[in-house]
């Protein structure tokens, strides 16, 4: 039935080539975070199920791993997604009263891909503040965003923006079950006029309207101002209209290379956004490479909601899109016993050359490196030559 | 009965001192690999239990986390170690003719932990070779695991050098069931010479004797000339402690900061190891920090039995024993919508240097960063001064 060799679908070995860049992009945006002000933190692959799920939604409940714990026979999930352990983090142990900063990058699981081609093991890079109710937050953790795909030498960047409020705004007092809702939020995702219709046919008509208006709110600044006129006049939509048009406007200023516009429909994604919410699009990518905003009641579960905003990517996708550059290039040395040859490889080493040594019946062999040095004896000292 | 912020035992979050110092090991270490001509591989987390567990022995099936994948209705694992999985890459993804040298850092996950204070999430780094028999290979990533554990700042490195030949040529042609000899692998493994006794019983005089020779072969290098008069004079045996000679006596020149000792009996740790093998100890720590040797079976289940010799290492019990630094330096500025402002943070960011904003309503905070320095207006210019 099966050959050992083969993995499950939607699982990949990363190999040598890939490997090395997604761990270069994986620098890069810590140490962008680092300089932000951002501290790591490293949360478990694994925790009791009602740690990992209360309060996230119906979709991550079907996307996490259920395991059973040996030493303590309760149901452990491992994470597949790690916004909501980073809240418990800021609301327990950390627990400071002021600004928290914090970052991570870890595997996460998914029981089924996001898509046709998805992984479900995505690499999650983020970054989160809490304690700042305030739009700059909302800034700051998206022009981190836009700063680390920037840096990954993702070309061509497309900011779309939109807002939870606004969907909450639309439906405003109408008694709509969960599973409507989640229907709503499809629909919306797929920008399925049809089946809003559908739906829309047992809601009020204001409701409905509301729904039909926002599955067409899409596209550049012109579309605020389209909003504001077809949407609800209540105080929920029009805070929410105000706050993107202010970061529209930082983020123009700041990053004039990126292509701003929105898409007030795009509800997909976490179940816990609350605000300003953001994706952030490739040059020949079809789904956002990052998504991030705010999600002021992610913590309340662990008894302290504070107000937090942030953004997370997966590494593997962004590398898709950048691809991988040539071998790296290294100094061949021959092996021997001899002790300078030995103290030379060590000092080279030592300076961060990258020195492959061919031991005894591999000097014929071809190289993985680009070995344009090679270390020979000169007038009885080892030294570097060009190959 | 539990409240969402705990966690299952043995499972800790790791927080921002801890996780920072981790992520300067974990580039340290791959930055030494890289050196010497490791190339970085990073295997799944998820794989069909047949593949991660075939040939790997009975004690890594009991560590491993299985749950059933949706997609398939198989049973999965969730790694409880990476060498199996590398070794599938170099017999299967590579496939390379000559000699392959690949390193990886990543979570594996445990079902119990190893001790009374071991977690169940270590973060694994290790480092292996493929396709060459000869003791280069067993000195290449040894040499390799020293310099790692020097680098990350361990203080007097103790290495405890064993073979699993010593066994496999006390046991000789006796036939011996499974148990049994897990039974042995662990007496040995906690020096219990009341227990061999008692197995021993069972046992042909001569492999009892044998058995009783080896739980007292530990020390110095004086272990090698007892161990060639009390074991049996056996090809397997004279060619282990051959190779236990070359490898001290290749350490003792290039590390003489380092105490090499031999513990014979030791065979704890994975079942696969075929040849020489090594733990290395620290100053003040009492579980090995890194373990490691020759394992020329462990790709015969991907159809490629190739030579194999490597290491691994937890993290996360290294980062113990090092310990955590204070607090890094950073520039505390203000926010404001100024553009110079927000161009010379940019700046510096950009040259490294962590800036931390002080969002509005926070200016009188304390700083998990030490901020050292600020970014003050000073005649119409932003700079940096001391605070």
């Amino acid at each position: 039935m099966s050959s050992a060799w083969l993995l499950p679908e939607h699982i990949a070995d990363v190999l040598p080539h890939e490997a090395r860049r997604i761990e270069e992009l994986r620098r890069i945006m810590l140490d962008a975070a680092r300089t932000c002000g951002y501290e790591l933190v490293m949360p478990p692959l694994l925790e009791y199920i009602e740690s990992l799920l209360s309060g996230t939604g119906h979709e991550l409940d079907l996307k996490t791993f259920k395991l059973v714990d040996q030493l303590s026979g309760r149901t452990l999930g491992v994470r597949a997604d790690t916004t909501p352990q980073v809240a418990r983090i800021d609301a327990h142990l950390l627990n400071r009263a002021g600004l928290t900063r914090l970052c991570y990058c870890g595997p996460v699981l998914h029981t089924r891909p996001a898509g046709l081609h998805g992984s479900r093991e995505p690499l999650q890079f983020g970054a989160e503040t809490y304690g700042h109710a305030g739009l700059e937050a909302d800034l700051e953790v998206l022009e981190l965003a836009i700063d680390c795909l920037s840096l990954a030498g993702i070309q061509g960047l497309v900011l779309d923006l939109s807002d939870a409020r606004l969907l909450r705004g639309v439906l405003g007092s109408a008694a709509i079950s969960a599973s409507v809702l989640e229907a709503v939020q499809s629909a919306l995702a797929a920008k399925d006029r049809a089946e809003l219709e559908a739906i829309g046919a047992e809601l009020p008509p204001a409701v409905r309207d509301g729904l039909l208006a926002l599955v067409d709110l899409y596209g550049d600044s012109g579309v605020l101002d389209l909003a504001r006129q077809r949407l609800p006049a209540v105080p929920m939509i029009e805070a929410a209209l105000a706050d993107l048009a202010w970061l529209a406007r930082h983020i123009g200023a700041v990053h004039p290379a990126v292509t701003v516009g929105f898409d007030l429909g795009d509800m997909s994604g976490h179940a816990y956004y609350s605000g300003a919410r953001f994706a952030i699009y490739g040059r020949g990518g079809i789904d956002a490479l990052a998504r991030g905003g705010r999600y002021d009641d992610v913590g309340a579960v662990f008894g302290r909601k504070r107000p937090a905003a942030g953004f997370s990517l997966d590494l593997k996708t962004v590398v898709g899109l950048v691809g991988f550059d040539g071998r790296r290039s290294a100094i061949r040395a021959p092996w021997s016993e001899d002790p300078g040859l030995r103290a030379e490889v060590r000092r080279l080493r030592g300076e961060g050359h990258a020195v492959v040594c061919a031991l005894p019946g591999h000097e014929h062999e071809a190289d993985e490196f680009d070995c344009d040095r090679e270390l020979v004896a000169e007038h009885g000292q080892w030294q570097v030559r060009l190959r």
